[in-house]
């Protein structure tokens, strides 16, 4: 046969995606490398013993735990997590409740629902990779916020926004906490304009020095009594909690949020496993996550502390940094504004060290002078290692 | 507080979706009620046992199967989907494959990657329900082809579309083969004509009167000698052959439409469960889907009789069919032109059984004229009783 004819192009966005986490997870394999660039839980946390015994105890409810399940979730677990976020000021019930393919797929959704091509989304920047990854096929304007910033006002961040979006606690990529007053400012702005607030929390259970500060999700309910109808979207998930491989997280909202998100699972992948819900709902009947959660605080107290350690030790002359108080990340920024990280990421690699280069988590894809760096995933000695590894790779630049 | 102000616009897709799956799913709450409606396979075939098993072998090897999992899938899954769907004729590996949170997503992804708004599909018609609910959000064009017709010409059904989307093994909601001749001259007109061609196979191995043909990703494979690069893109999934619950899919395809694919599933959910797609992976190494197979068939088979049969008795004056010899649906359709189906599917509910309207499968939303019956769920007494219900209703409008 002849040369085949030219394949229809691809959608438009593709073209724009980037590869830097197949790059991650391609260098997960090269031996030897040192990977701080994922953001990957320390897999000695995860709970195989326990999940095995609720593994098999659920599949053995296979007429429910094999069947196709509900688009919206099992109620039981809709219910067992309107429980869990339900506070003395805010209510929330079944109908609050979404449950979804981990927390990724509670962002695809709010971006199916909610953006039409060249709509604005008010993005906390630098923003969470995966939150641009999820939206860039629905072809947003992107519009930088900085609710970390002094003079931050937050009706003018979210005044004609679709939505706007924050990671409160310890913001992917910067590992930053969102306070108490600007909590309050985001959930008193989202009421007065309407606009839609993405209130993303992945991190939420990982704080190592402090007690919990109150959710937005919270403070929004707390200003009207009743059954949840505001405009914060919540999304949670247990990948840092139990173990990502459940794939099970939720988004509670609204309930005309709910249904509107339901319509887009559908068309999505139908429902989650019920399965996995199923494990997810027995971990949370038996305490499962508060009995993991003191040794994982611990470790990852430890490795935090092991990072800066070896940071302070090796890089302060070329970076300047908050040691973080809670999450998975570290954010360093180059003293000297020409510092490229998109080079320092190459030079990593080669001298066996994997990070985040700035650039990816910039909506604009502009910044080339800061880095991140994971905490979570590696021991004392190799942090220490791949700081040492990192610098001699900056300093030869 | 004031009023709330009002939220930003939903986008627009929603407005044009159907509330018709979360009817049946609400219907299957109703007492009494007999659902011939959905498409579920009989839940006293799901191996509960061998999948507790299973699930808690997969759930001790923590480190894998409750971490993050690749965004293409486990590669031993990816291997051993590439050697089952391989031929003599055609050589698949593991860059042909990736795995997919059922069906459903193999649909949803194609949609992300290959849609802009406006650009055509042409679409087999009537047409799954969830390929348009999948691909509805990315406002396709709906060019509906008709591959079972006399007639058929398929270089121009498929001449200038993003993709062709074909179901040639019992066709949702129809139940119809597309035979050899025609798959041939499909998957010719797709080499002819660039075009992509989705050839969805959910009830692939549910032929109950003869040996299954062949799909139509062999006979595009054998166009060309070597490992697959055509424009076929086939979707499978457990949910028929192992159980819906585990929510494994997958597709084949060239490599640079499996990176595509990979690149919309990595801002759709990141990865599938790798405990799911463990105990798929043990389930085809053990031989499962086979063990089950021959029990399945068997009640399946007797089951299409009995509503074959149920049907004969009482509806052959009001409606025509075809009896189907494999998948899970029956088509029939009024011999009165202005019989009115959209009622039907009412008047069936008060009286006590849910069938599908047409309409929900006409891209063009116009079909008033026919339904779907599903025969797997229900045992042969009920499909009896089911139809006698739906007989009265229908004489009485």
């Amino acid at each position: 046969m002849n040369a085949q004819p030219p394949r229809p192009a691809f959608a438009g966005w593709l073209s724009e995606t980037n590869d830097i986490t197949a790059r991650f997870l391609a260098a997960g394999g090269v031996p030897g490398l040192i990977n701080l660039a994922g953001g990957l839980p320390a897999p000695e946390t995860y709970p195989g013993e326990a999940v095995a015994a609720l593994a098999a105890e659920a599949a053995r409810e296979s007429a429910e735990t094999l069947a196709y399940g509900p688009i919206h979730g099992l109620p039981a677990l809709r219910d067992a997590v309107a429980a869990r976020f339900s506070t003395p000021e805010m209510a929330l019930g079944r109908e609050n409740v979404l449950i979804t393919t981990a927390g990724m797929q509670g962002l695809s959704l709010v971006g199916q629902v909610l953006i039409e091509p060249g709509q604005a989304v008010a993005c906390q920047s630098p923003a969470y990779l995966g939150a641009l990854d999820a939206w860039r096929p629905r072809r947003p304007a992107w519009r930088p916020i900085f609710p970390e910033r002094n003079g931050f006002d937050a009706e003018a961040a979210l005044s004609g926004a679709q939505f706007g979006y924050v990671v409160p606690n310890f913001s992917n990529p910067m590992g930053r906490l969102v306070g108490l007053e600007r909590r309050l400012e985001l959930a008193e702005a989202a009421e007065a304009t309407g606009t839609w607030l993405v209130e993303d929390d992945p991190y939420g259970a990982l704080y190592y020095d402090s007690e919990p500060l109150p959710r937005i999700l919270s403070l929004s309910g707390a200003l009207r009594p009743g059954r949840y109808r505001g405009p914060v979207v919540y999304l949670g998930t247990f990948s840092k909690e139990i173990a990502p491989g459940l794939r099970i997280g939720w988004a509670i909202a609204a309930p005309e949020m709910i249904e509107a998100l339901a319509a887009a699972k559908q068309g999505a992948d139908m429902c989650t496993s019920p399965l996995t819900q199923k494990i997810a709902l027995r971990a949370l009947e038996t305490g499962l996550p508060e009995a993991i959660r003191p040794g994982l605080l611990s470790l990852y107290a430890k490795r935090r502390d092991a990072l800066a350690a070896a940071m302070a030790a090796h890089l302060a002359g070329l970076f300047d940094w908050e040691v973080p108080v809670g999450g998975m990340f570290l954010w360093a920024t180059a003293k000297d504004p020409a510092f490229d990280t998109d080079r320092l990421f190459e030079a990593g690699l080669e001298a066996g060290v994997c990070v985040t280069p700035g650039r990816v988590f910039d909506p604009l894809g502009e910044d080339r002078r800061s880095i991140r760096l994971n905490f979570t995933l590696n021991d004392e000695a190799k942090l220490e290692e791949g700081v040492r590894r990192l610098t001699k790779a900056a300093r030869a630049m």
